[in-house]
């Protein structure tokens, strides 16, 4: 089959220290500080073989995501962005959707023919985390399309524990390919779903939301809570083609950042009373948590969930004052997470697909991660097969 | 001022006990075990003298309730069907909104002119359940239409404390009259609210939502339910034209349930797992709970709202089983349940006017009760200026 | 290796259904409709082999639950009287502890000579409930001493990922003989644990807890609900001796229900304002239910941890004016219950050594049974090594 | 009657803008920046004269708190160092018991002879706050001992919706000076007890829980968490006398952190797992907080409760991959707190006695307060009759 292979050279910063678990593994801790000289190339790669429990999928659509850029893009020295866990080399492509065309020998519930989407994070389910239920910090996590082979591919294996059926999509819409498209979103928007709802507690209906950045999580946000009942969704976003996509997936009210101070604009629009919830998908907290603490509604809630290494000078006094709390989430798994969205996306409740701006083909995925450094689409779409 | 003034005669049953605190007060605890040969009638009543903190409405909208209804129907001894607190004679009528025409001295927020909506409960804010922050399970409590005036009248005086702006509501519209019969509706409404969210503790978006009874409170929670993303709404309801308003508020399956087996439906509705949360706003658990007892989610809910003097064969195993749990709810009072529910329909999320199928003028008011004991209606609305 | 095994003979009632998957599996959903003349002894059975993730316990502990008296005792047509999964012939126990006397090649996190004790319930981890978070409700669950080998033996090998390790109540004992037995003690431990905190979301400190039932779920109920910062801790039980445990353990007040009406007892306890947490561990809530439903606090909490084929009339009226509800518990694994459970044992917050009545070697076994079909003593332990 | 008067002058600092509400109201918002050369002596002062709806308590104990210390302790320019709302003059004390002396006319609940202790914030229970259930967070707060007269006092009048019994704590004992001296102690106790409990949602029993500072708040904050199941707490304080009393209170593990790394401590103590919650009593966030950044349990929980007014640098990208929390709280009042606290006390759950490590009469007051200023006492007890 085909893929898109991701090389890079092992050459671990001088004063990075590679632990005896990165040795043993061949795993990088911090993928930016080891990988260095990324190549990409869409190539032959050997078919996956199912283990027992595996479910081999056609794959039929796999989104870009922010990381795969960081693949790509390369710092003065030649390394990596992406800071993360990663062993190269390995077919990239995490989000994704897919036809079952051969299941191992003791799956139970998934068939040939069965449309799929599926995990990202390939928990263990017997670690101390698992076993907690923190299914998201499990601590011998594989990640596809990082650690082992992705979706920019023809076929893919899976686990069958991972993936979850997308055929009520198809039936709704009455169209398979549309099904396979917004299926490829589902990771991301679980991404969104896991920061607001299980680990910020979610918000009352009728509870202001605002959304500082509108990539593909701000704006899976930003359809989530119009979705769910906020009674007044803003958004923040510097650029202008994701700010009109932001207005068509159901803000209210969207600015550019640079042209207003947000607080100012959030507690004009409450009268006062301040965002009930707000969601940090900017990965700049150092701009947006300051205008957060400004517009806290008593009882108000922050949710970081686009990364970034920096610390953020906080006023935990604001937070007292305010009766007010953050929340730290990662991750998109358990918690009943990716039937639920599914669930929304196949009664039509959410629909996302307004924010896939791009298709491109499996030769073309190069072009696709080269094209989404511009950082002014909404989800950019490989379809392999 | 004219009013809808209800006279009956205290009357206790001869097995009825009389407390000192009935003879105190004058109310009595079970209406309908007291009051007997009751009169409605429009007619002269004095003008509403404002306290320091009191602001007078003159009434433009205020909806007939099932209690109402149960005023003026009785049983064969001739005593009032309503089970609940009471003193009278008094004005009917307590879901409603008005324009506030004059403030008592000590008034802050409120000014001539404002648009408003007010809770029907007239909690103390004193006693240890409004200390504790149950303002809902006031033990002090007195209830607009019920033991003090209400407002199928001209005019009624409300402590500021109970009053809510509705003029968002007004603006987003661009329509005072549809914007006060909207707010006659936020008292049922945040019934259904503070069921599902307060009480219930809401769902995750996505959820399988069933509604058993669509008066106007089951309709209210279908709205409700929709508007804040539940992945499907079912609701079962006798009448055909209240499963008519169920379809048009947001209902995705309505079925008579004299004509299926609700668990059947939602079953296979679910292929197999069940619903996770379950209303109950029939008023008739007997028949109603044990349907939901065999369409249990893993994790679902069950919230009474309905009222209903009446032992239920519970099958506690099945919510083992099932891990699922039961929530009683009462009230609307407190836990940000009004600004939450005017927020809502402020921003076009809920959108309840459909339900409201018959208006009258204030003094048609006795044709509007008659008219509601056919139970067939949504929202009868009383527009008394 | 020495064990206790129980035969029976698979003979269906007539009017019982044989499903596929019980034909397929050998498991009966309904053990009591299907396994007749049950045979205990103890007697040789094969050494466990470990799989690679497996351990081999040598069994220090293993306490006898009151599921294996229901195998020993019979009804009238000579069917066993537990009636949940099952799959003869076994070997019964899942209260235990032991020593790592052997690990499969996969193991990692424990070793040989690990003082440890295991969770019953087999989940799969890959199932819909696993996977959302919910192991209690695996649908693929194999339970140990019920349908795979169980404790009352020599050796038993677990997965690893079942096992918890106790070396931290040996250490702060400075007994390891003691922290084998309080390590038998964690299963029924967790169940009441899982009940109180995981499905009814604990209690505040201060608040006031009444327990029916102090078999050994209720006296670990007891237990918990004092170290954990109960204002009061009331107890109801019918046996002399159990009660006098229940004292021993923390209750502040313990009566024999058929002497005292437990609601006034609550009532008065309370002035009037009612108990916050209610505890069915007498697995009778006809009985039970109706008492705590006279008898809740606003805001009050019912969990029903006892198990009964029974349908209870409960009024759900009571529930909607006292803001109540009720939670259905069953299980012990997730949740980090576990590891909670082993942490107050080993600081020492929770000591319920005095439960212990009676220990017995491996040979005794079937006497111990025996004896606990007296229903008088606190937890019976065999000592099989 | 006697009473320890603060008298000041009114001298805003020449870049502190004095808004209307403050000359209005004669409130300063920043006290430290508006109060100058503060004058502190007991003299005479009129007796209390209740309203209908007050009693008048002979106060019985008062405790110093850090607060009245900042009245007394000035800065270079002779502005009193509190920096929070006041009005002088004024009598100080906010911490206190009394027995009923005087009932007003409408007093439904007190009598003459009770023994209470009372809320210091004495929140309006009409404003939007008020109204959602958020006491703490009253817009129209008064507060004794800082803008309306306090208990440092032979008598002081409140109203009877802020005081709670405390009898059942005097009946415990067969001791109604202890009582009363405990009964000083609820109010900063609630301080604890609102940050834990309602504010971080509390702990599982098993927890680990860090308590940084251990002055009152910090204490009662180890008091509460030991009586509450906590499986270890561990606290941090550089007064050797207030470790000590650390230590009496309940913590398990006691440090200077001058002379250890917290974090190191508590990774060790948890075999690298983290503690789950974190209390921050030190007033120094900057300090603190960093430590609790790299000791967070998974899911792990920091309560911020000490007051700072400065910025914190915080790396979320912990809590995201710790799935941690920060809350920030305040007050005492609502939510079921005050008789929660009494609660746990009068059944001995809680026993904060030896944390009054001093006693003054009335005219000592000034004396008492004086030593406080020294920083290594518990709580400092004033009796005035």
């Amino acid at each position: 089959m085909k893929g898109l292979l991701l090389k890079a050279t092992w050459d671990p910063r001088p004063d990075y220290k590679v632990t005896d678990w990165e040795k043993r593994t061949g795993k990088a801790i911090s993928g930016n500080r080891v990988w260095r000289r990324p190549q990409l190339e869409v190539g032959d790669w050997p078919d996956p073989q199912p283990g027992p429990k595996d479910v081999v999928l056609a794959v039929q659509a796999c989104g870009v995501c922010g990381s795969d850029m960081h693949f790509y893009e390369t710092d003065t020295d030649g390394y990596i962005l992406y800071p993360g866990l990663t062993r190269f080399p390995t077919i990239l492509g995490h989000e994704f959707s897919g036809k079952v065309v051969e299941v191992g020998g003791e799956v139970e519930t998934l068939q040939i023919g069965d449309m799929v989407t599926a995990e990202e994070m390939i928990w263990c389910g017997r670690c101390i985390p698992c076993r907690n239920g923190y299914p998201n910090h499990c601590t011998n996590l594989e990640e596809i399309g990082f650690t082992i082979p992705g979706a920019f591919a023809n076929y893919i294996a899976v686990d069958e524990k991972f993936c979850w059926k997308i055929d009520a999509v198809a039936e709704r819409l009455g169209d398979e390919e549309r099904a396979y498209e917004l299926g490829a979103l589902t990771e991301p928007t679980c991404v969104a779903y896991n920061g607001i709802f299980e680990r910020g507690g979610g918000f009352r209906p009728g509870h202001y939301v605002a959304v500082y950045g509108a990539g593909p999580i701000g704006l899976a946000s930003i359809g989530l809570a119009r979705a769910s009942g906020a009674g007044l969704v803003a958004a923040f976003e510097v650029s202008s083609q994701r700010r009109e996509l932001a207005r068509q997936i159901g803000a209210d009210v969207v600015h550019d950042p640079r042209e207003v101070t947000p607080s100012n604009v959030l507690m004009e629009l409450s009268k006062g009373e301040g965002f009930n919830l707000h969601i940090e998908a900017a990965g700049a907290p150092r701009s947006t948590i300051p205008e957060m603490e400004r517009a806290l509604a008593i009882n108000g809630k922050i949710v970081q969930i686009g990364r970034a290494a920096e610390r953020v000078p906080m006023y935990l006094e604001a937070f007292q004052v305010r009766r007010s709390q953050v929340f730290g989430a990662q991750g998109h798994s358990g918690h009943e997470t990716f039937p639920n969205v599914i669930r929304m996306v196949a009664s039509g409740r959410l629909d996302l697909s307004p924010i896939i701006t791009a298709r491109y083909t499996l030769p073309e995925t190069v072009n696709a991660i080269a094209r989404s450094t511009e950082r002014k689409d909404g989800k950019i779409i490989v379809r392999p097969n």
